[in-house]
């Protein structure tokens, strides 16, 4: 069936003879993707390395695919912009921050699956957030992601011209995560929109940047509308990731943690092991969904 | 001489108590930072970790400040979102890629150079970069830092309104770092303006992405009318960095190596070892200028 398989939406692919995935110091004349690859069914993709081998090394023990104290290498080692990392029908890629940089990560990407020859993918993104409204600690399945101006859309510059994309992500597939949510029964989700911004200080409202030109009031203003009309978290990638995988008929999801309400402050200044169990949630989230998916829970 | 402070646009940062810099796992309450800062001079930022800690072994050794097989310390170890190395008055940190990631590093390192209280610092960004008809490795210090319909501006959304800022670099400091290419006289540079895109593959007319909905002759008419604008490279940081530079009263120059020319192809493919030997020319021109101005050429 094709629909179940990675939509390439470039007719110039076919003519390369070789396709070199630069950042991820991959390719198709060096590696044999299908072998590494093909049997990849669920890509989880977050924003720090660190916590995306976290990931893989708790999905190896979930899924009894670990040996005790087995390391899994970095796949990407001859780089250092991205960390990927696998096992069995996981894949776990860090992307960096902001749209930009999961941009690039999700060309590759999408290329390496279609490449791989790779059918029934589902990629979630499992990251962390400012919550608006929300108490730290929640976590945020994203109904759709919108803009700083609120619209469930994605601008992009393509030649130099404005083009808008669809952010829409897999609503069955949200539902699915609320649910499994729901079974493990250990903290707070909600499914709400996202707002996805290029800045994390400005951008978001923050007043404590280096730069700052607005009222505490204007920024509470600013917040309470964004809360008004659904946004419950802020982060930095979700409507490039929505818009990718739309276009490439790939089902995605977006889990985020917050970090704190933004409603109460900026800082982000809760202890390093409270953060550390909040950023765990999305992990076991999905990790349970997996499981289930596969059949073991 | 208050000029030569940092200039911090932001009167709410006064009334905070303690400043924690997220990003770099740093903070006033927990770091003295006028102790471990206050004599930086230089700052040179990049987007890869370990580009930048081959920076900082390179420059102490040029500098006569490096004893043989020391390691130079990574002072965000407590995070893994950038890295950052000190020696002498040359701080080294990276940025991650595109805008967004550059952003939240320079509000941070805006406000760390504030709170350690430095002054007559420069701030220089040694990247790579695609080159519009150069030779693959020429070098070059952007003139102006322009968007991708060639706007010498950036373009930001704060609170849900679009605001413009400059992105005027340092003529003189350019000039200053030609002047060092000519004394090294090992490769080509050349003083041009540089275009920043949000996007890698299509935000810069790549025919290589995932998705890409234009015909080579419609992106090869793109690159040629940035060749006649006056951009010849292309890269993801250069716009936000000239506006919080400037915002910031701190002398600010881009730096950046050609791994391509845009206008015979897309793929990065020349071998590993050419690659790396281009980046460090970037690194060369930055570590002859900061010799020079501290007096040891």
């Amino acid at each position: 069936n094709r629909e179940n398989f990675i939509h390439l939406c470039n007719p110039h692919l076919e003519k390369m003879e070789e396709d070199i995935l630069y950042h991820f110091a991959l390719g198709t004349g060096t590696h044999d993707l299908p072998a590494l690859f093909g049997d990849v069914k669920f890509v989880c993709v977050g924003g720090s390395p660190s916590r995306m081998k976290t990931f893989i090394t708790y999905i190896a023990d979930e899924l009894g695919l670990g040996s005790l104290g087995s390391e899994h290498p970095n796949i990407c080692a001859g780089t250092d912009r991205y960390a990927m990392y696998k096992v069995g029908p996981v894949l776990s890629v860090s992307h960096g921050m902001g749209i930009p940089s999961i941009s690039i990560m999700l060309h590759e990407l999408i290329k390496l699956l279609h490449h791989a020859k790779c059918s029934n993918v589902t990629i979630i993104r499992i990251g962390t957030s400012g919550g608006i409204g929300l108490e730290p600690g929640s976590v945020v399945i994203t109904r759709q992601s919108v803009d700083a101006t609120f619209k469930p859309q994605f601008e992009q510059v393509i030649l130099g011209k404005t083009v808008i994309r669809s952010t829409d992500l897999d609503e069955q597939l949200a539902k699915e995560l609320m649910q499994c949510s729901k079974e493990i029964n250990e903290f707070n989700t909600v499914i709400g929109n996202t707002m996805c911004t290029l800045d994390f200080y400005e951008g978001q409202g923050r007043l404590d940047g280096a730069i700052c030109l607005y009222t505490e009031e204007e920024k509470l203003q600013y917040l309470r509308e964004a809360f008004d009309s659904g946004v419950r978290n802020i982060e930095m990638e979700s409507s490039v990731f929505a818009a990718i995988c739309n276009l490439s008929g790939v089902k995605a999801a977006v889990v985020c943690v917050t970090l704190l309400n933004r409603l109460k402050g900026d800082q982000i200044s809760s202890s390093h092991d409270v953060l550390l169990e909040y950023q765990q949630r999305p992990q076991k989230l999905v990790g349970y969904f997996i499981k289930k998916r596969l059949g073991k829970v």
